[in-house]
Formats: C-alpha cells, structure tokens, sequence
C-alpha cells in the first residue's frame, strides 16, 4: 500500500470531530496518528481536527510522570490509574519514548505493559512519538493532550524515562510534575539529575514494600531535606515526598489527593491560569524557531553548506558566528 | 555628534589587526565596543576584525565566576587578578550585566570597583553588554573572549552575577566555572539554584576570615555533601569547595593552583577540546536561530502579527501550533 492510499485511508475532518468528543478511542488513536504523521496532507488535517476541537480543551488535570527505568513507572501509573478510574474518571496515559527513533519504541511497545488499566474502558493508553528530530519530545505531545481532553479525559498522564533532558520539555507541557524515586543502597539522589528534582511538585519513593521498607523511609527523610534546601517554586508550593507500593497499594490514593491540592492550591493563587497561558505562549515562540530552522535544513542547498562549515569550525578556520550570517543571507536571497 | 560621525571615527580593520595583537589595551577596549554596536557596518567590520584576529585565539583559560550579589565577587576578581598578575600572567575581566538594560549597567559601571586591578598594566577590565535582547548575555561575550586572546591575555574571566539564567548561558562559553558563596546563617543552600551549583567546577566561600571562619567550615562541609551527590560531570572532574578570604589573601593560591589542576584533567582526557568544540558548534547553531528570528521580529508586518497571534492564544482563541505557522508562511511569502 502507497503512503497515498494509507492517507486516503484517513477519517474524514467531520468523522474527528463529531466521533472524538463522544469518548471514541479508536478515532482518538486515529487522530493523535495523524498529529505525528509527516505527510503535508496529514498536518494540514491534523491542524484543522485540533484546532475545531479546541473549545473542548483545557479542562483534565495534565500530570507529568517520570522515573529511571526500573522505578517501576509502569506498574504505579497502572495502580494509579486504576485508582482514577474507581473513582469513576476517565485517564489517559501517553507515553512519550525520547528513544523512539534508536530502539523504535522498542520500551512503550511491549504489550504487557499495563495490562489491566488497557482493558479498562475509563482508560485510554498510547505511546506518542516525535514527528521529527528538531521538534523533540514535546512538538507533538501537546497536541495529543489536547485531542485526550476533547474526548472527555478528565486526566492526562505524560509518561517519559528520566534520563535525558526530555523531562524539562514534559514539565512545560504539564500542570503538576511527578518523580519517581527508587530508595537505593547508597548514595540516595545519583543517577537523577538535580536540575529534575527541582522540577518535581512531588516525588514518590516506590517500591516500599517488604523489606524495602525501612529503607524508603529513611529516603524519604533524605529527599525531604533536599527538597526543603530548593529555592520556593514559581507555584508557591511546596514540593512532597510520599512513599508508595504499587503491590500493596499503598501511597496512591495519597497521591492523587496530593494532586487534587496542588490544583486547588494553584487556582486559588493563579498559578495554574498564569502556568497554561506561559505554556502557550512558549509552544507559540518554539514553533516558529523550529518551522523556520526546519525550512532552513530541509533545503538540500543549505544543508549541504551547514555540514560544510561545521568542518571549518571543527578545524578553527572559520568564526562560528561568520558562518550562520552566510547561511542567513544565502537562505533568506533564495 | 550622529551615530554616523561616531562610526567613521572608528579605527580602521588595519588598526585593529595589527595594534591588538600587541597587547594594546585602548585598541582591544574599541574592538569590544565594535563588537557590541548594533550599527550594520560596524558589524561587518566587527566580524572582519575577529576572524582576521582567529588564528591568535584559544590559547587562553577561560574562567566563568558567578555569585549573588553581596558575595564579594570584585573583592575575590581582585585579589586572585593580582595574584595572577604577580605571576607576570595577563588576565582580562569581562563583567557581563544581564540587566544593563533596564539598570543602564549601574552595578557594572561602579568606578570604585577592582580599583587596585584596573590599574595593573597586566589586567583589562571591562564591561560588556549585550547588543540586542534577542542574544542574551552570550551573543558577544563570545567574541570579546576572542579578541582579549588575540591581544596575549592568558587568563580571561567572565562575570556575571548568579541570579538569572545567564549562568546556563555563560557555562557554554567557559572552560572552568567557579561559584561564589557566602557562609550564611540558616539554610546554606538557599538563594542559589541548584542547577547552578551542578555547573560548578569548584565553589569558593568568601569572606572566610575573623568571625565568619567557623561558619565557612561548616559551609564548606556543608557544600562538599551536597557536590557528592551530584551525578558525575561530563569532564569527570570532582569538583571541590575552597574557604577564602580576599581580605587576608586565604584560599587564592588555592583556586588557581585547583584551576591549573582541571585544566591539565581535561586536557589530558581530551575532554577539555571536545568541549571547545561542541561549544563553537553550539554557537554556531545558536546563532543561525537568532538571526533568523531577528529577521522575523525586525519586520514590522510580521511583528504586529506575532503580537495579534499572542492575544488570540491567551484567549485560547487559536491553536499556537497553528498561529506559528500562519506566521512562517507569510514571512517566506514575502
């Protein structure tokens, strides 16, 4: 099949938008596949789907998640979000992989992966990928909340790996930044950068269960007096430590109550109105730095000259700044 | 005088390529200022200058030093200067004021300021400020290093006072950064932010004389716990933490000899080039987004429109995606 009968394939404007505010999952993953397509035909469409669906948006609580891998991510975003949908309310998790391009999503795309809250129907679960390199994580993701939103998800959970520099892109995509946090033998905060503790509105130690127990504790009291050393948020609010068992259930009904206070914290201070305008505004800015730069690189003409004077700055030969004017002029004459 | 009269009494590019390399100081002081001018033919001269100067460059050790106000960064510049100095090393001050705009550089300006320093035949002092907001604190301190490198000095040391996110930005253009911290009363950590204390290659706590020398021990201690559980930096440098007092002359030999220390490192694990280089790649890349924007914004339609855009997204009125790329088309189209 071309990439042409693939499009043509595609629903219609009309079938998005009258089919994804009924809760339709399969329309959703129909339109969020159609928000990462690369097909000039795609965006012109995916644009229109969300910008009709736009007076639905807005209203879920958008939550960040991250953890190192085997922090157990996918096992307390599972009893979590079991936990949502007791409650009666519908949760949508996107898992956003940074590594998609190298493993091929080789980490979201394992089957098993939340296995219950996936046949829950208050559920809907999907791995997002980045339409190209320049956008990074959160060219696309945004879209997708959005389109999550207008199908009536109430809360909107973004799910990356804290190893890169993915998570300040997800903080400022989100409402409230949760950190996932192993309680280890030694030194407590290695391996995660500090720059990403600082970010968080709440880490949660996982795993505190069994013998594990003591241990949790006793990093819960170090990441306290870590967090406590931060300079205040933005937000005002002060940041928690909760320590949690996805197996025995325990610390997440204390989280989302967590969450409910954070948003209600951050309402009654403006934060939150203040945070999603600035967001905005930021997506707005960005977009127009990557949709230039990325005329700029798909030009074979510029490319190819950007390639080669990388080489003379490699060599010193030439001032950096020198270079980028001649690109500059040599795109803008053409 | 016009601003035109003011440029034609501007040295000539002979001037300048023959006098700087000499260590003339008044020459080196006009070229920064050149580098600075937002005039267009100043510009180009400017970027004539520098590249013809490249071939002297990069031999220096370039210092990023950063603290809160109050923390005696001029006393500390000062006295580690003239130690440098008594070393028959030449050593140029570059004191980047972010807020030059708004405090029409007020704090920089201070003539009391490294008075001892400033009349050191071997030391040049000088403020630099930033030609358009668009830049930031980089844009031309970038090439002011350059320029101070062709004119023989071995040591340049980039100022900026550690409130802003211009430390992010001075970080990228530095080999060695060092912070600048006061022993305080209560929490020890607070005040700076965290990701600035993991940029450090070293701390210093000043004022570490008379009373205060408890205090700065326990600081020190303090701040020697909170560098260890830091992730490990790319060079693989350890970084320390040094008492000092400018006053009674403590902890300077110290700091250079700490300096001298990192320097071989990192040249010895290649780390320190590799550096250089994604630095000037950086810049580079940097630069062509810059100038791009600055087309952009310097186009009046353009310009109202971006602010219409802004209106209609805080009013969630448009998509900002959408608005980004109504915006490109009309700037392409022109």
């Amino acid at each position: 099949m071309t990439l042409k009968n693939i499009a043509s394939k595609r629903p219609k404007l009309a079938n998005f938008i009258t089919e994804i505010p009924k809760g339709n999952k399969v329309m959703l993953a129909q339109a969020i596949t159609l928000v990462e397509s690369t097909l000039a035909e795609d965006i012109i469409l995916a644009n229109d789907v969300v910008e009709n669906l736009l007076p639905l948006t807005g209203k879920s609580i958008r939550i960040g998640i991250t953890g190192i891998p085997g922090v157990g991510k996918s096992t307390f975003i599972e009893t979590f979000g079991k936990h949502i949908t007791s409650l009666s309310k519908k949760i949508a998790v996107l898992a956003v992989d940074p590594s998609s391009a190298k493993t091929k999503g080789s980490i979201l795309g394992d089957k098993t992966r939340m296995e219950e809250l996936s046949k829950d129907s208050l559920a809907f679960i999907r791995p997002t990928a980045t339409r190209t390199a320049l956008g990074g994580v959160a060219d696309r993701t945004r879209e997708a909340i959005l389109l999550c939103e207008a199908a009536g998800f109430e809360i909107v959970i973004i799910e990356t790996v804290g190893v890169g520099q993915s998570e300040t892109a997800v903080r400022n995509l989100v409402d409230f930044f949760l950190l996932l946090m192993l309680a280890g033998a030694g030194d407590e905060l290695q391996g995660i950068k500090k720059g990403i503790m600082e970010m968080a509105d709440t880490i949660v130690i996982t795993k505190a269960d069994g013998d594990n127990i003591k241990q949790a504790n006793q990093a819960k009291t170090d990441y306290q007096y870590a967090l406590h050393l931060f300079s205040e948020s933005e937000s005002g609010w002060k940041p928690g430590v909760i320590t949690s068992s996805a197996l025995e259930k325990k610390g997440i009904t204390e989280t989302w109550k967590l969450i409910k206070e954070y948003i209600e914290f951050t309402k009654s201070n403006r934060h939150f109105e203040r945070n999603r305008t600035q967001q905005n505004l930021v997506w707005f800015h960005e977009q127009m730095g990557l949709l230039l730069q990325s005329q700029l690189i798909q030009d074979k003409n510029i490319g190819a000259q950007i390639k080669a004077y990388e080489k003379e700055i490699i060599d010193n030969k030439i001032l950096p700044s020198r270079a980028a004017q001649k690109i500059i002029q040599t795109f803008l004459k053409q």
